[in-house]
């Protein structure tokens, strides 16, 4: 499973109730920041997570709402002991801007910061382990901007143990069976895997849109995501107005979700002019029915 | 009357209930902003502040708590159509932070904004109008650090109507009049100001005391004050942590308002250790009887 959860669902002009841009991403007790408008460290505090878990942070763009409360959590971070190290994955600048600061203000953290300039024009893993890869997706902003996909890597098969002390499998065979080979034995018997090993856990992805106009086509690290994460600015009577800022509405957003065959669909971003989002789901449920919209403080998993 | 709201009373690590640095006040329907911590944009949107009445800022030092809110709030003031101009009072530094910024984000803001270098080493008068004059006042913090005082301007005494008809008194001598001269007719008759006059309205002051070791001296522009809000980040069971960070404890706040004469003591600032915050008035209130501990959201006002 992937749990997100919502740190900030307005855009660029915040609400009391509508943080700016924040999702923090749970697979399996790993957790991944993904943009860190103002105020993303008291978001944290106010759904109780801790900061010092986060141990990579990815930014789609720089525009001001998507980055601006790093500088805080980083100081927050270093002022509470962090010593781990911080990995910091943004389009090129986001460094030189957060350098700066900690000069003038003779600021130095207690743990090693390591930034990494995405190469936004392609795709791309920006990172992974033995778990996860997250890919960068290219999106079409006014400035150079990236969306996310998070994906657990497929894990091998289980052998049981009582089948390898019954057909006394050696080390040596094991790494093939878990990855769905049969396994002959000694005499030449061919024991089929299905009889050894019980399936591997599901694995799970999810994507996170950021500002963007709709994609016309669906990258592959997006096709068949378990969880879309995908801005709605604006509802359609203001396409004229998305179109120029470079943003999305409800009804591309889930036309988009539809095209990329997603599980689940949440709508985010969205414009202080609206105070009720009803609005959103009626507009997107047409073109995609597992739609929800974000909250700041909700949780949303993969199905 | 000088009225202040509290628009963040944490220290640098914040906690949910207590937003970093920031406090607007209130002269005569004339907002001004002293420091602007991460989220003041949304605690001014919180507590029902209009963003775009604030026409001066004065950024008491580059610790990060007491600015990062800058960005986002020239951000938004820009995004909601604000044209007047905007002038920031801050140490050297901030105008660079800002700008590296602006040029790396390609942001341009649709207003004309000055920033004006403070010299942190002496007293001085950075701003003023027809009704308000702002001081600076030298601190002592591991970095450069000023305070501000708030002084509104005496006014003239008010002339009666009906004494400027009855008496025939000219324009060119209502000025002296205004003064507390008195008036001397035509015949040579004497006439005491005492009776062509009502007294001018009463005027107040508001200083402001970031992050400081207790001042030994008080500045001029400090004595006799009508609402101090000083900071006491500390009890002082804490007292060495407070000299090692360059802080005060709130006996030492209490002890500097009485030195001062000032009216009435405000305390915040306070570090995210504590919760409860009686503590800091039964340790202020031996030394200073008149005050009260900030909390967000909250407005004090000269008495």
């Amino acid at each position: 499973m992937i749990s997100i959860l919502i740190l900030g669902s307005g855009s660029a002009t915040p609400k009391v109730n509508r943080n700016p841009a924040g999702v923090l991403v749970n697979s399996n007790n790993s957790y991944f920041l993904v943009d860190c408008g103002e105020g993303t460290q008291l978001q944290l505090r106010r759904y109780k997570q801790s900061l010092q878990r986060i141990h990579q942070i990815f930014i789609s763009h720089l525009h001001a709402d998507h980055f601006l409360g790093l500088f805080g959590l980083l100081s927050t971070q270093s002022l509470l002991g962090r010593e781990k190290a911080l990995d910091v994955f943004a389009p090129k600048g986001l460094q030189e801007i957060i350098e700066v600061q900690m000069k003038i203000t003779k600021t130095y953290w207690g743990f090693p910061l390591n930034f990494h300039d995405i190469d936004c024009k392609k795709e791309a893993v920006l990172w992974q382990d033995e778990e996860m890869e997250v890919h960068s997706i290219p999106l079409n902003h006014k400035i150079d901007c990236v969306g996310f996909s998070f994906r657990q890597k497929t894990k091998p098969r289980n052998i049981l143990q009582s089948k390898i002390e019954f057909y006394k499998i050696p080390v040596f065979a094991r790494r093939a069976i878990k990855n769905g080979a049969d396994f002959t034995d000694e005499n030449g018997r061919v024991i089929p895997n299905k009889e050894l090993t019980t399936a591997a856990p599901r694995v799970f992805s999810f994507t996170y849109i950021s500002d963007t106009r709709v994609l016309k086509e669906v990258p592959v690290a997006v096709l068949g995501t378990d969880l879309l994460y995908h801005e709605a600015t604006f509802l359609s009577d203001m396409i004229e107005r998305a179109k120029a800022t470079h943003h999305c509405t409800a009804q591309q957003a889930a036309q988009f979700a539809a095209l990329a065959e997603v599980k689940k669909l949440v709508l985010g971003h969205f414009s202080a002019r609206y105070d009720e989002l009803d609005e959103f789901i009626a507009e997107a449920k047409p073109y995609f029915a597992n739609v929800d919209v974000a909250q700041d403080g909700q949780w949303f998993s993969t199905e």
